[in-house]
């Protein structure tokens, strides 16, 4: 965790701007910050070609890297659209700020309401995807937050000519321009510098693979919200109706097996194997699925690859599938508590005493019943766009829309009451 | 950080107990941990000599200390009744685990519920008063949490002996006895070893002054919930009611001076400062209260000790108050922003739009109109019993009641919906 005076400086500098930014943007109103939005969405179309160009500088200084690389740092007129149009969305979402969550009245007259207020100054530390920069930029100040940027040295160019059109657009709105900072120095000592930033970053919001989210996680002083592997789970019961079974773990398997919503292992009870394992494998395998099975399944499918016991804990991101067998919902129950990742996992059952146990004693961020865990997504769940999904179980747990980047206080009105 | 062999297996040992407890506390019904807190009441009421006894050892054991220290430190027939009261009152309330918070239905028929569950292990370490021992045990049981309590080494016995209460009334509930745990050395490698315990301990608790808190802040990996000072304001504006102004501010300063939620410096608005300040200074003063002024109030009040720098950011904890005369609200609102510690701020004023600013503006936990600070408290603010005052931005903000001890995890639920 060393730390160069150059980090020093820049991190300070930026947080103080932010920081003096915050007053402002906590009474900005909703048009205010709707009208920078709109202006941000207007100026990335518009800008179009300088994105393009700044874009090719970075792929040309990545030549040598792996083409899927290549490709998540690469823009192209319709991924400029589809930011643009994701930070309409985002400005088209209720304000949560000023949202009264709760009021009541206690017995000496005093009036308590609950309402969210900005978080504060959120730090994005993310790799190589450039639409994290206009997402993220878009979700924080929606949320009346400041936010401090630090995406990938690989895109370095293209996150900054993105950043560069979000200062006008605040201007124009009225609204501090250090509400939206990105880092332009590729110095890793900043990302220390600002994971230690207690009292001047207020959050940390990782985005990016296993290995970024785990250095942030030993190294960060500041709280982080973030989320780990996803071991998903999806259990058919023996109370499952098949075909209903057959179509979630083909989607939660098949439909982007990349990412971390994706199912890693189905469990199966006992008395549903022998019909069911049959048909999910051909299906499966039809799909390029490879299977990896207990004894019980390798009994029905001897050509399957046996499980060891480190497939129970992969998080494969691809055709590869865990299969085991289970005696009972109790066994299913066990399976999932010991290798269940805390993200998502399904039970599918159409016995409601199964669906309910299921439910209330997995604990995961989302569990489902008779659906596919693919569902885990804020926008999915209607939050209009999400800035990750959280594994914590402090502040907020599951996919993060704007509610989840605002705090609450309490506001008490009385009448001269005292204690 | 030293971690020495003995406080790695015993905070190992402790924990793996606490998480192998969980699944057994998660579907513990109401009636259950109701049971097992109303044992534990009757238990402290029944074991009261016991408890004099141990108390007794550890006073011994403390004889050259502050009396203020062992005042705490002190166990009473009364102050056991009060101890043995608030476990009852926690088994009085509403229990939090199994809420909804909200449900909606999206348009493809998935219906998701966000429900109130446990936390899961919480560590609350705490200084010298024993009746933390079962406030805290009593709070984490009823949000069907884990606790690891680890009391100051002087209170040992006597927190030994409280503990000692709680196994069997758990098991005669049918809960596990690992839901609430004291750590029974005294070895400060142990509280370093519970900081660090990430994935163990989901969430430290600290209870105590400011050297612990600060301790704490600087040493844990594992999250923190906790209040830092609280630097409180007084806004006496100009369109205040000076008799309400005058109460407030007395009950804000002089009722208890030595908690958090006391007035440290009161402001005072420039037009109502000439007729106020006299009044206010002649009742501080007959309460024993001493001032110092800014030079305006020193011009009203000659008397007054002039206040320096470190004034305005002292939390004096005793009778002593800063008194500014500011210009207007905009110069509260400045003084606010800059000096308070976000714990808890009012103002005093008949004018609606002034209310409606300071309340907007002031990002503290609690921001009050016309009501004294002193009611910052989760007693006041209906929750029953609290287990700190929060003034992190993440998680809880304000009073810690059960429902803050909880968090949330979605249920989908459907019919076979895939993406």
């Amino acid at each position: 965790m060393s730390r160069q005076p150059d980090a020093e400086a820049i991190v300070g500098e930026f947080t103080r701007a932010a920081r003096a930014a915050l007053p402002a943007l906590r009474t900005a109103t909703t048009p205010q910050k709707d009208q920078a939005l709109a202006g941000f969405a207007r100026a990335l179309r518009d800008g179009r070609d300088a994105l393009l160009e700044a874009n090719r500088r970075d792929l040309d200084g990545t030549r040598d890297a792996a083409p899927a690389f290549r490709d998540r740092l690469t823009l192209t007129p319709e991924r400029i659209e589809s930011m643009a149009a994701g930070v309409e969305v985002v400005a088209a979402l209720p304000d949560p700020v000023g949202e009264t969550v709760t009021t009541f009245r206690r017995p000496n007259g005093l009036e308590i309401s609950q309402v969210r207020v900005p978080l504060g100054v959120i730090g994005v530390i993310y790799e190589s995807r450039p639409n994290v920069t206009a997402d993220a930029a878009a979700l924080c100040l929606k949320a009346g937050n400041a936010v401090l940027l630090r995406g990938g040295s690989e895109a370095i160019a293209t996150n900054a000519a993105i950043a560069d059109l979000a200062g006008p657009a605040l201007a124009a709105a009225g609204l501090p321009t250090a509400a939206i900072q990105l880092v332009r120095t590729t110095d890793r000592a900043v990302v220390n510098r600002m994971l230690g930033a207690l009292g001047e970053i207020d959050v940390i919001i990782p985005r990016g693979g296993p290995s970024l989210l785990h250095a942030i996680h030993e190294n960060a002083r500041v709280p982080v919200i973030q989320h780990f592997e996803g071991v998903c789970h999806v259990f058919v019961d023996r109370a499952a109706d098949p075909a209903q079974a057959l179509a979630i773990a083909l989607n939660a398997k098949t439909s982007r097996p990349g990412v971390c919503n994706a199912m890693e292992t189905l469990l199966v009870h006992r008395e549903i194997a022998p019909s069911f394992v049959p048909t999910m494998a051909a299906e499966m395998r039809a799909r390029g699925v490879e299977l990896r099975g207990c004894p019980a399944t390798l009994a029905i499918l001897p050509d399957a690859k046996p499980a060891v016991d480190a497939d129970w804990d992969a998080e494969y991101l691809d055709l590869v599938l865990a299969v085991r067998v289970v005696d009972d919902l109790d066994a299913a129950l066990a399976h999932v508590g010991r290798h269940s990742t805390g993200l998502a996992d399904a039970i599918v059952t159409e016995d409601r005493a199964a669906a309910r146990r299921f439910a209330r004693e997995v604990d995961s961020a989302a569990v489902f019943v008779n659906a596919s865990t693919r569902f885990t997504d804020g926008s999915e769940f209607g939050f209009g766009a999400e800035i990750g999904i959280s594994t914590n179980r402090l502040h907020a747990r599951g996919p993060l829309g704007v509610r989840e980047l605002t705090t609450t206080k309490y506001v008490v009105q009385g009448d001269g009451q005292v204690r």
